[in-house]
Parts: structure tokens; sequence; C-alpha cells
């Protein structure tokens, strides 16, 4: 009976922190590809990757990388990666007003066309 | 007139040793965002995966990653990521028999939708 008890016990501890590592240490790589409307090469594509680069600031944002997409399987021409800790890191960067103004001010009038793709990571 | 064939012979070899470096020596990081048609936890999803990490090991594959995609602005559900040290590389390894086999004999039959997403990447 005692030895039951003590089984179920290490089991439920064993759940549990399978649960509480689950949700709160899972590591995400957060990226973006995009087509811009601006011309290849011109001020505004300059002016709009300037502006994305503070994003690289935001607290959480790990590996921040600005880059060139080259498959000709696909129409986007940039993407972006950055690396959050916790799925919690990752709100907190969404919700964190430098976000916020960036997606209304610029990624919204300057993006043509975009696809968000996110994974879970090992370390 | 011999001064100018110099400056059209070293006008050339610097043109063609740019386009030598753009070629062999910029990184690249090689992804592809996929749905299987077998049900999530399958036996037939296990056993694509293990047929799919023996990419990893054809030469020239560095950074090998199998993902989970987690993102709900988009239907796919897994990932790969690898990184070739340059274009030639990357040739290689589609043109490689393990490869070509895969895409074949797995790929082809098990793959519902996906989308194939190439960077060039900074070291």
């Amino acid at each position: 009976m005692i030895r039951s008890f003590f089984i179920a016990l290490f089991l439920s501890m064993t759940i549990f922190q399978s649960a509480m590592t689950q949700s709160t240490s899972t590591r995400i790589r957060h990226t973006v590809v995009f087509k811009l409307r601006h011309p290849v090469g011109s001020a505004a594509e300059k002016d709009f990757f300037e502006a994305a680069m503070k994003l690289a600031s935001i607290p959480g944002v790990e590996n921040f990388e600005s880059m060139k997409q080259i498959s000709k399987k696909n129409n986007f021409t940039y993407g972006f990666s950055m690396e959050f800790a916790n799925q919690q890191m990752y709100d907190q960067y969404n919700n964190h007003p430098d976000h916020v103004a960036f997606v209304q001010e610029r990624w919204m009038k300057e993006v043509e066309d975009f696809l968000e793709i996110d994974y879970e990571i090992k370390e």
C-alpha cells in the first residue's frame, strides 16, 4: 500500500516536471520570409532594414539574422530569423511597443507578401 | 594599344575572381517546411523521420535540424534545416544518390505539402 503510494507520487512528480519543462523551456526559432514593395537596392529598402535591425535589441531576442532568400522555388526575397528561450519571451517580444510600432508603421505598409514559420528547437 | 589590352585583361580577371568568390564562398541555409500524409505520432511518421535523418550524413551537410513547426499562421507541421559552406556543396547534396533516392522513394509519396526556403547567411 505504502509502496503503491510512493510509486504514484513519483509518477505524478515526473509528469508534473515534464509538463513544466515543456511549457517553460522549449526554445523557439521565429522566422518570417517576405517580399518588400520597394525596388531591390533602393533607399527605401535600405531604410526599412535599418528600422528592422532595431528589433534585434528588444529584450529576449537572440541570434537575430537578416538574410537574402535565394531559392527560386518561392517568390520571397528576404527573411528574418530570431530565437527565444521560451514562449513567454516570444510573447513579450510580440507585445513589446517597439515591435508593435514596427508592425503598424513599417511592416504593414512596406511588405507585399510574407509567411511566418516558427520552430521548436533543441538547445 | 598594349596598355588597353592589359587594362581589359585585368578587368576581366577581377570580374572573374569576383564571380568565383560569389559562387564558392557564400554560405547557404537550406530549409524545407512540410506536412506529412501520415497521422501525427504514427509508426509511418516515425519511419519517415528515421529515413530522413540519414540525409544528415551526406557529405557537405552541416547543422542538420529536424524540427516541429508551431506557428498557427501556416499549415505545415515539421521542418528540416541544414547548412552548406557554398553553392557547390549544396549542388553536390542535391545530386547525391542518397538524396535523390530519398526524394523519389519517400518525399514524393509521403509529403502532402511543402515549401523550400533558402537563405544566404553570414558566417
